[in-house]
């Protein structure tokens, strides 16, 4: 009876992961009948989008298989990173973080009794975590710490010092949050490897790593940061979800880094397990048919390979479904003044560029077309949003979206 | 007449150095009748030897200057770089560090009331000071940090990432110590350029930048870390001083490269110059002839290159002053019950071998005779001196002696 309870709960732990390291780890607490204590990382430099919602089910099958979670808002890093915005610009997006990842795991059903949230700057400043920075500084290379974050930091021999810096930090935080494993992204993997190596030189020990694959983001493999729509943000209203969906890329028939695919299997078909019920619906009422009821992404891949499931079907029901997850979130943001107010903070409109009186000839010739109007639904977001991608976060295979 | 003050000070500053960067602000400070505060750093690695009397007599002429001086004990450095030496250790080496030094200071006949002597730990590890170095790696390259620790830290793709921070913490410190101008060795001249470009990164104020030329140790340009008797010990009897010195090389009539002459020069002549007389005196009794008196370097120079003053004449004369510099320094140690017991502990004796049975054939193959036992007057320092050459301290052109 136990045995089976432990080997359950680790097949929700393990649901849809590329890889777990060390899984004797996790098992082992498991077996002993406790609460494994994971923890993930995310720098607060940007904006989370519908993207997030790829390591939020992790983390919400996590909670629902009894583990303690740790989301630690890495702000210290979001602020180095972002070195020109203000120190308190970067506090309030790591409450707005905060507000909407507590949400989104709500949304989903969880309970967040056994989630903590936790700040950086809250312990990653003290004497203790800053000699075991020094220390461990002293014990690897300089190589190694490059192999580390070859796939997070940027490596040019321009690249600032801290890239070499961040994986220390990160390979630290399991320790001073007191962690049985880390959970992200299969971009993360190096850097997984190095701290399994660099804990025990300092005496610590090692941990379990469970490795999220890289999704695809809704418009397909590759995602442009240079476009807004290209990202759904979580205060989007449906009309823009749809429209956002509609314009997404999906080859009929192609089941290879499909965004909207993977969004299924990743998002929406756990969601549905997580809250009971299993399933995900296409409406075919236009065509006069029954709706097509699935319960497992295999079958799903099939019908779109056969094109019985089409783009034109798949869109309004991700939207459907997509807009469900949303409703609850937006409600609590609706519902609370004071995280409407801390978004206001976090993500303040961009100045008002001077309006540009027309017909002055060459007045402004290097006035490009681009700087004059953020686009529709990109105004708060854009600016966060487009950052977060050049930045070292570590973001748990979140679909690209 | 306070112009003249301020000239003259600042010609005593200036005295023997290779190099002044950005001398304006040190004649500011001066010409309003002002105290420029000067900090020089040292790793708490080894032993100091005698070699550290060329920073010493720097220290001992921005005192007599009216400067106010910080000694740096970069006790973190240390124990970083000692990594298998418990930072206990470390801890006593710097306040035998903080002993000799300031009694060294005190021998010279400077008053040492001026002078502050602060430990590295007590603010590198503060979240003031932390924050900055997260700050620091993150505006500055991999690239530049490499090219400003070129000279002092070693840098092979397999050195630690330690090395790579050092530069920012140097840097730092002279923020976080409140100089006006840092003082060190000519190896140091990257890093103090670099100092001048990065602070003002952080909205800190450039510093002034004092340079000792590299100085030969006795023994010539080159210095042999594998032997001990290379090394004089600031705590070495009178005739331990003199056979080392007598061992010392020197070609007569070569002046380029000469330990001695070398000694003479940033040691023997500024600290007389110190005390008043200003003189340098060899005695030719032996010969039935007059004794040589020197006030300056180029004569003595001109001297030793037309046979006038020879090796043989030389070495008692360095070795007479020598130990007159050291007599109050061991007069000092031998008063103070304290300074020999932290002695003691800074510089515990190794632990004793096993002793070789001998005629037991090829049990112990793999022996090498350098295992053995340490050579005479090297017990204590050997470990801890021979380590200091290998390490990125800032020596302040000490000679190698």
């Amino acid at each position: 009876m136990a045995a089976a309870d432990s080997d359950k709960r680790f097949a929700l732990i393990k649901e849809n992961l590329a890889e777990v390291l060390n899984e004797e780890i996790i098992k082992k607490i498991l077996d002993e009948g406790k609460h494994p204590k994971i923890y993930w990382g995310t720098a607060t430099t940007g904006r989370p989008h519908c993207g997030y919602f790829v390591p939020a089910i992790k983390i919400a099958q996590f909670l629902a298989a009894g583990c303690d979670v740790t989301i630690l808002l890495a702000d210290i890093h979001g602020f180095l990173d972002n070195l020109k915005a203000p120190l308190e610009l970067v506090m309030h997006r790591a409450e707005f973080y905060r507000h909407i990842i507590t949400t989104m795991l709500k949304a989903v059903g969880v309970s967040t009794d056994k989630l903590r949230v936790v700040l950086g700057s809250s312990y990653q400043k003290s004497p203790e975590y800053v000699m075991d920075v020094y220390k461990m500084a002293s014990l690897i290379s300089e190589h190694d710490a490059k192999k580390a974050g070859a796939e997070v930091v940027k490596q040019t021999d321009n690249a600032p010092l801290s890239g070499l810096l961040y994986p220390i930090l990160q390979v630290l935080d399991e320790q001073y949050l007191d962690c049985d494993a880390q959970f992200g992204g299969m971009d993360q993997r190096k850097l997984f490897t190095a701290a399994k190596e660099w804990l025990p030189k300092l005496g610590y020990r090692e941990r379990a790593h469970l490795l999220n694959p890289m999704v695809p983001g809704l418009h397909g493999g590759k995602m442009s940061s240079s476009d807004p729509d290209s990202k759904i943000d979580l205060l989007d209203p449906p009309d823009v979800v749809a429209k956002k969906i509609r314009k997404a890329h999906a080859a009929p028939q192609v089941v290879e880094e499909n965004g909207l695919l993977a969004f299924i299997e990743f998002v929406l078909l756990p969601a549905a397990r997580l809250r009971g019920e299993g399933e995900f619906k296409v409406e075919r009422e236009r065509d006069g048919l029954e709706p097509l009821v699935y319960t497992d992404i295999e079958k799903i891949r099939q019908d779109y390979k056969n094109d019985v499931l089409t783009p034109q079907l798949i869109k309004p029901a991700i939207t459907r479904e997509l807009n469900a997850l949303l409703a609850p979130i937006q409600a609590a943001f609706q519902a609370s003044k004071e995280w409407q107010e801390i978004a206001d903070k976090a993500y303040p409109p961009p100045p008002k560029k001077e309006k540009k009186v027309k017909n002055k000839g060459t007045r402004y010739p290097g006035a490009a077309k681009g700087q004059e109007q953020p686009k529709e639904g990109a105004a708060p977001a854009a600016d966060g949003a487009t950052k977060a991608e050049e930045l070292p976060i570590r973001p748990g295979g979140e679909a690209a979206n």
